[in-house]
C-alpha cells in the first residue's frame, strides 16, 4: 500500500488532521489499534476553544456541533462559600463551547466514512520505519497478516502510550514531566448540570469540578488520592464529598443520580521535545499531556493539527518545506503556554500534601486576585479561551 | 511621661507615621533602640510606589525627594541573552520613583527635628504593657534609668526582630513563613548604573539585579548560597559573576569599581496575623517580610502606615473606632497581595535547588508570557507600581 500521509491513531486529532487534509486533496490512511466503538466509548473533556471550533468548520464537520453545542460565556470559580464568574465575553469578547470530545470524534468518523477515507482498525505491532529518510514506511499486522504502507509523512496521533513518540531515539528526544500527587475521580450521570457554567472549586477538602455534556448529562469530579480504589467510592460517597466541596448555594441545587461511568485519572504534565523527527510528526497526547484543570487536552492536540496541517498543505501545494521544518518549534511554543496555564490553574485549585500554611495563603491570594482584579481575570480568560495560533 | 501614640522603632515607617500624625495635631514619642546614625547607615531598597510618594507629600517631607528622585517608567527583565522592558507608563499610565530608603529616613528625621517631635534613641528593654486594656504603657531604660510612657496607642514599627510582634500572645498570633533556599549578595559601588532602569535577570547561574541610588551610585545583587561567606566574595569575583548573569549587551556596558558596602541577606516571606492586639498596632517589618524581588519592603510598610494613620485620625477627630477596629483586616488584605507578587516574582526569577527540568520550563513560560503578552505585563505593572490602597 501507498499513501501520502499515514496517520497513526484514530482519535480526534488524527481524524481532524485526516479530514482537513482530505479537503485539500491529500490522501491519508488512519491506523487505529482499537475498534471504532472502543474509541467512541472513551469519556473525555468537552470544552472546545475557538481555534478548534474554527477547524471543525474548515473540515466541514461542524453541522451537528453548531446545532447541539452550548456556548459558555464564562466560567465560575469557588473557594469555600465564595463564588465568582469570569466572563470571557465581557472581558475579551470571546467564549468557549461545550461539546463532548466523544461527539467530535463521532462527527469526524461520520465525515471520514462519507468521503471514503481509509481507516484500519485493530491494527497491531505498528512500527514507524525510516522516518529519518525521505521514504518512511509503516508496518503492522491486521487480522494476523503483516502489512506495509509507504508514505511521504507519518503523523503520530496515537496518544501518550502510543508507538510514535517512542520511535524518536532517546538520543534525540527529551521528555519533561511532572506527576501531580493526586488524581481526579470522575462521575458521569444522567442528571441536569448543577450550574449553567463550569464550576471550578477550591476547598479545604480538595478540588472539585462541576462540568456537563448537555442539559441531561453531567460530569463531576473530585480530587482524590492516587491510590484510591474506584470501587471504594460508592455513588453516595461521591455525591456527599462533592457537595462538601461546593459553596452551599451550589450544593443545595445539586441533583444526584446513579453514575453511568466512574473512573480515577492521574494528573500529569508532560512534554516531549522535539515534536518532529525526520518525516514523523507528533500530535496531541503523543507529544504532551496537561492536567485536565482548564480543559486544554483536546485543545492542545488541535493546536498541533493546525500547525501540521498548514505545513503539509504548504509542502504539497507550494513545494515549500518551511511549515514542516518549523512545525516542532511553532507547535511547542504554543504547547508550553498551555502547559503553563494548566499547571498554574492546577496549582491554584488543588490541595497538595506538602502545602504549608503560607503556601495555602499564596493560593488564596492567587484566587482572590482573580476574584477582584479585572486584569488578572483577562489574563485567565485569554488563556482559557485559547491563545491565538 | 505621657503621649497620645508611642511609636516603637525609628525607621521610615515609624517616622512617617509620626510625621503624618503631627500634621493632624496628634502627639507621638518615638523610641529607637539604636542611634540615629546607625539607622541612617542601613542600606535598603529605593523603589517607591506612588502611594508612598503621595504620603511623603502629605507629610510635608517631599521637597528633596521631588528634586533628587528619578522617575522610572518601567523595568527590564532579562533571561539569558533576551531582555525586554515592561513600560508601566504606557501600560497603565503610572510609574515608580527611585529614591533611597536612607534618604527617605533622613528627610523624615529632619522634618521631625524641625517640628520638635520627640525621639528617644538607644532605649533598651522596651516592653509594651497592658496593650489589651484602654490604658497601655511602654516601659524602657535609657542611660541606665527606667522610664514609663503612658499613652492611648502603641504603633509597633520596630521591625522583624523587634519586641512589638512578640508582645502579642502566641495564643492570639499566627505566623506564616517561607524561607527561600538562597540569599542575595548585594554590592554598593560609586559607579554609574549600567542601565537607566532596573534589570531583573534570570540566568542559568542564578538571579541578578542591577539597581541604583543615583547616577553615581549603583546597587547590584547576585543570588548566592545561604551559607556563602561574604569574605569569600572579592569585588572581582562579584563583578565577574554579575556579568555572567546579564545579557551581553548589558554586561558589556557594566562599569565596575570598588564596593563601598557588601552584604548577604536571606530571602524570606513572613506574615503575622492579626496586626492589631488591643491598642497595639503592628506596622511594616514587625508584621511582615517580603523577599526583595519586586521592591515591596518599604512599600508594604507604607501601606500599613496609610491604614493606621487613617484609623487614628478617625479616632481622634471623629471619636470613631471603625478605622482602628478594621486596621488589621484592611492592612492584611493589601499585604497578602504584595506577598503574593513578591513570592511569584521571586519564583519566576531565581534558580531553586530542587527545580526539575519541567519546573525550569514553567519558569521560562512565565517569563515569556510577560515578554510577549500585554495583559500579563499589565498585571505585573499594576502590582509593581502598587495596588490601590
Amino acid at each position: 500500500m501507498r499513501t501520502q500521509v499515514v496517520i497513526v491513531g484514530g482519535g480526534p486529532s488524527g481524524l481532524l488532521l485526516g479530514q482537513l487534509l482530505h479537503r485539500k486533496g491529500i490522501e491519508t490512511i488512519i491506523l487505529e489499534r482499537k475498534t471504532r466503538d472502543y474509541v467512541l466509548g472513551r469519556i473525555r473533556a468537552g470544552i472546545l476553544e475557538t481555534g478548534l471550533v474554527d477547524m471543525m468548520r474548515e473540515a466541514g464537520v461542524s453541522d451537528r456541533m453548531d446545532k447541539e453545542c452550548f456556548i459558555h460565556h464564562g466560567t465560575c470559580i469557588s473557594y469555600e462559600n465564595e463564588m465568582f464568574d469570569i466572563n470571557f465575553q465581557e472581558l475579551i469578547g470571546q467564549n468557549v463551547i461545550v461539546y463532548g470530545q466523544t461527539e467530535v470524534t463521532r462527527d469526524l468518523y461520520d465525515a471520514r466514512d462519507a468521503c471514503g477515507g481509509r481507516t484500519l482498525f485493530e491494527v497491531e505491532d505498528v512500527e514507524i520505519r525510516d522516518a529519518e529518510t525521505d521514504s518512511p514506511h509503516v508496518t503492522f499486522t491486521i487480522d494476523g497478516s503483516a502489512k506495509r504502507i509507504d508514505c511521504d509523512f507519518v503523523a503520530g496521533c496515537d496518544g501518550f502510550h502510543g508507538v510514535s513518540r517512542k520511535t524518536i531515539p532517546d538520543t534525540v528526544r527529551k521528555d519533561y514531566e511532572k506527576v501531580f500527587p493526586f488524581g481526579w475521580l470522575g462521575v458521569l450521570s444522567e442528571t441536569p448540570p448543577v450550574h449553567d457554567e463550569l464550576v471550578y472549586a477550591n476547598s479545604a477538602r480538595g478540588f472539585a469540578l462541576c462540568s456537563m455534556r448537555n442539559e441531561h448529562l453531567s460530569r463531576y469530579y473530585v480530587q482524590c488520592d492516587l491510590d484510591d480504589d474506584v470501587f471504594e467510592w460508592s455513588d453516595d460517597r461521591f455525591w456527599d464529598e462533592l457537595k462538601r466541596r461546593l459553596p452551599e448555594s451550589v450544593a443545595d441545587k445539586l441533583v444526584t443520580g446513579p453514575s453511568i461511568e466512574k473512573s480515577i485519572a492521574p494528573l500529569r504534565s508532560f512534554v516531549c521535545e522535539p515534536m518532529r523527527w525526520g518525516r514523523l510528526f507528533l500530535c496531541g497526547d503523543a507529544a504532551h499531556i496537561v492536567p485536565p484543570t482548564g480543559a486544554k487536552g483536546l485543545n492542545t492536540a488541535a493546536s498541533d493539527v493546525h500547525y501540521l496541517f498548514e505545513g503539509l498543505v504548504q509542502y504539497y501545494q507550494d513545494n515549500d518545506t518551511n511549515g514542516i521544518d518549523r512545525y516542532s518549534e511553532r507547535a511547542l511554543a504554543r504547547i508550553w503556554k498551555a502547559e503553563r496555564f494548566s499547571w498554574a490553574t492546577t496549582n491554584m485549585l488543588h490541595r497538595f500534601p506538602d502545602q504549608s500554611e503560607f503556601d495555602l495563603k499564596m493560593q488564596r491570594a492567587e484566587i482572590e486576585s482573580l476574584h477582584y482584579n479585572e486584569t488578572a481575570q483577562k489574563w485567565f480568560a485569554q488563556n482559557y479561551v485559547g491563545l491565538p495560533y
